[in-house]
């Protein structure tokens, strides 16, 4: 059987709900998907040295259908990023296959690498929720991934929030999920 | 130079800022404070398998005067329960060293163990602020465990929430902080 195993690494910053984002990737793995039948491990870090100063941070989600040992991401297989400072900080920490998810907006530059523009940040405000660019984000993620369906990433929010907080957040990840699509389908 | 390293468990039931806690505890070691002149590393984790189902979860925190190459917390220094159902699940995973500290409410038992009752649920509610059991416990545990400064904790807090909620946790960290010197004393 081959064994599946996926690194993502949200990155922004404070404020733009990198580490929710992680947390409803990680729960909805583990608590509402099945990877041919079998359950998944998932693991979400925060890591903090000397280097975690400033405003950018990161958030780092492991997936796997199998327990996992070695749950630091040095270089993932997809890198979400919703502002600038944040993707300077982190666009070097990646593989050539890495793929970058990106606000288009919150992010100037673009990558040497295989990336994705997501309008989130403007998607969330038009949807009348200016906080949920990290659920757009999220949703887009899933579908451009595939790691999870979007039916668990929504189950996974649901446990985690408040009810009003809840519909703006399930609204999100689906806009996400067909922008996803939409740039997918361009690309 | 003797190294430090120090793991603590934050375990209750969703809603009850488990994960907040765990956060505001990392990033108040690595980004606000000292130990003998030297920063401080932090990491912190949600771990999820098949056995994470169920109303109880747990947030770790390690933090080390080194790089911390290893994250997971299979036995802590410090247990901090919050609810009956978390403390039967984690219960076990302890060192006879762990130090236990207790919702005097909320955990209707007793571990043959060090620990403190902490009236954090009751002193949250006292001070307006129901959801601020969390703090209130984190304040009892920087109070006994000494890791970390209660200023380091409040900045912390600042970083990240609106300003309301700023307040109460401030204040619910400080209040915790008052119970854990309360209870050293009889103890």
């Amino acid at each position: 059987m081959v064994r599946m195993k996926t690194s993502v690494r949200f990155a922004g910053m404070g404020g733009q709900g990198i580490i929710f984002a992680g947390i409803v990737l990680a729960r909805a793995a583990s608590l509402y998907e099945r990877r041919e039948g079998r359950e998944l491990f998932a693991i979400q870090t925060q890591s903090y040295g000397p280097a975690a100063r400033g405003e950018s941070s990161k958030s780092d989600v492991v997936i796997s259908d199998n327990p996992i040992f070695f749950p630091f991401v040095e270089r993932p297989d997809f890198l979400v990023v919703i502002s600038q400072p944040a993707y300077e900080k982190f666009i070097d920490e990646v593989t050539p296959s890495t793929i970058v998810i990106l606000d288009e907006e919150g992010v100037e530059d673009r990558p040497d690498l295989t990336y994705f523009d997501i309008p989130a940040i403007r998607r969330a405000k038009e949807i009348g929720s200016q906080g949920a660019a990290n659920m757009v984000m999220l949703g887009a993620l899933i579908q451009i991934s595939g790691i999870i369906s979007i039916e668990a990433a929504i189950r996974a929010v649901s446990d985690m929030g408040h009810v009003g907080a809840l519909e703006d957040n399930e609204r999100a990840l689906r806009e996400g999920f067909r922008q996803g699509k939409v740039f997918q389908a361009e690309g």
